[in-house]
C-alpha cells in the first residue's frame, strides 16, 4: 500500500475543533513522504480558506494536497472536454476554473461539457432551462455535477443543494451526471490520477460508513472507518465492512507501520 | 369487457384534423351506452377547451368526460390529503382546484400535500425551495405530479417541463411522487374509480406503445394500439405487445362487438 486519502471534516476535525493527535498524524505523513491527499465535498469556500481554518489548529496542510469537487472537475474537463465549458457555479467557486475555456454567459449552445454547483437562487427557470439546452445541444456534451448533495441547513432553514439540480437536468435531458465528489467513482479516480497511484495500493479514510468507506471501495480503494465525527457504532451494522477501522486519526501513524 | 379509456391527441385528432370516422366512433360510443373516459396528459388547457377543439372537429365529448392531470389530482386528494394543499401550478391550472382546501401562498409547512405542474417561469429558486420545504416537514406529505413531461418544444426552444422539477424535489426529499399523467398506475386507478369499473374489465386505446400500452397493462388493464397519430411500425417489435391493435378509431365499433 502506498497512498492515503483522507477526508477532513469528522478525520482531522469535528466543527471548529481539532481531533487529537490530528496536527501530529498529518506531520508524520508529510514527513514519511505517503503520497497523499485531502478530500472534501465542501464548495463553499477555496482551497485555501480551508488551509487558513486547518492552520489555525495548528494542522498545516498544503492547498495543492487538497482536493475539492472543482478542483477534481478542472482536472477531469482538461482530459475529457475538447471545447469550452459553461459553468453553473456560484461566483466564489467560478475561480477555480480561471485557465480553462469558459462558454460566454449567455451562449445557447456549443458546451464542451455542462458543470452545475451549488448555484443557490442563482438556479431561476431561464438560467436551468439554458444549462438544459445546452445538453439537448449535438453532440451531447457531458453533465458534470460538483457532488449530488441534497439540501443544507442554512440559518433560515432547508436550502436545496447541486443535487437537486442535478437530477433535474439529468432526467429532462437524458444523461447520467458526472459526479466529482465523494461517493462518487471520477472523484476517487481524479484523485488516483492526480497521485499516479492505482486504486488497489490506496486507502480512503474517513469518518462516513457511506460517503468514504463504501464510495472508496466502490471505486477499488481500500476504506478505513474512524471512531471519530459523524461514526455512529450502529456504522459497523450497515452491511458495509470498511477495510480498517481506527479510533481515531491519531492511531494512523501505528497503524500504517502494519498496513502500509 | 364493459369500459374503455381513450387518448385524445393521435386516437380522435392528428394536429388540427380528426382522424376519419372518429367523431362516428364517439357517437356509437356514447349511443351504445359504455363507461367510457377520455385521458390526456394535457395540462396546459383546461377541459373545456379540448371540449371546443373537439367540437370544432365535428366530435363531440362532455367536459365531465374528459380526464386531465389537474382533475385527476383533485380525485386523489379528495381521498388522501386531509388538510390544505400546497398547489405549485400554473395560474391557468389552479382553477381546476377551486374546490379543495387550499395552503396560503407563502405559508412554510402545514401542507397535507404538494402538488406540482408545469410552473414554467414560475420556478425560481425560492418558489422550488418552499415546495423542497414544504416536503420535509413533520409528517411528510406526498409529492403529487401532473405527469413527469421531461420538456415541451416551444416556439424560442425546448423548455424545462413538470418531470424535470419532481425529479428534483423527489430527489431532495427523499420521496416517490404520486404521478397523476399516463403511463403511470395512480392515473389510470383514478379513472377506473371514476367509472366504478375494475382494472380487468377496462381497455385502454391510444396511440402510444409505451405512454398508453404499457402504462395500461402496467396497471391490469388491457391495451389496444391504434395505426394512427405517433404510431410507427417499430414499436410492434418494440418488447412490448399491445392485446390489440386497430387500424383506427373509425373499427372501434366493429371491433368492440367482438371483444367487448
Amino acid at each position: 500500500m502506498s497512498a492515503l486519502l483522507l477526508d477532513l471534516d469528522g478525520v482531522l476535525y469535528v466543527g471548529d475543533e481539532p481531533v487529537a493527535g490530528a496536527a501530529e498524524a498529518v506531520a508524520w505523513i508529510r514527513r514519511r513522504g505517503i503520497a497523499h491527499l485531502f478530500l472534501t465535498n465542501t464548495t463553499s469556500r477555496p482551497r485555501e480558506a480551508l488551509v487558513d481554518k486547518l492552520g489555525r489548529m495548528g494542522i498545516a496542510v498544503a492547498a495543492e494536497d487538497i482536493l475539492t469537487p472543482p478542483v477534481a472537475a478542472v482536472q477531469w474537463l482538461r482530459s475529457h472536454a475538447h471545447g469550452p465549458v459553461a459553468l453553473f457555479v456560484p461566483e466564489a467557486t467560478r475561480a477555480e476554473f480561471a485557465g480553462l475555456d469558459l462558454l460566454p454567459a449567455q451562449a445557447q449552445s456549443g458546451a464542451a461539457a455542462v458543470v452545475i454547483g451549488d448555484l443557490g437562487e442563482g438556479w431561476d427557470f431561464p438560467t436551468l432551462n439554458r444549462a438544459f439546452r445546452l445538453l439537448m445541444a449535438d453532440p451531447r456534451p457531458p453533465l458534470v455535477a460538483l457532488g449530488m448533495t441534497r439540501y443544507w441547513r442554512a440559518p433560515d432553514g432547508l436550502r436545496l443543494d447541486v443535487g437537486a439540480f442535478a437530477h433535474a437536468l439529468s432526467y429532462a435531458a437524458g444523461v447520467d451526471p458526472v459526479v466529482l465528489g465523494k461517493p462518487a467513482e471520477p472523484f476517487f479516480r481524479v484523485a488516483l490520477d492526480r497521485l499516479g497511484v492505482s486504486a488497489g495500493e490506496t486507502w480512503m479514510i474517513g469518518d462516513d460508513i457511506r460517503g468514504d468507506v463504501q464510495g472508496a471501495q466502490r471505486a477499488g480503494l481500500r476504506g478505513a472507518l474512524v471512531r471519530t465525527g459523524k461514526f455512529q457504532p450502529s456504522d459497523l451494522n450497515s452491511g458495509i465492512r470498511p477495510d480498517a477501522v481506527l479510533d481515531s486519526i491519531a492511531d494512523l501513524p501505528r497503524w500504517w507501520e502494519r498496513v502500509g
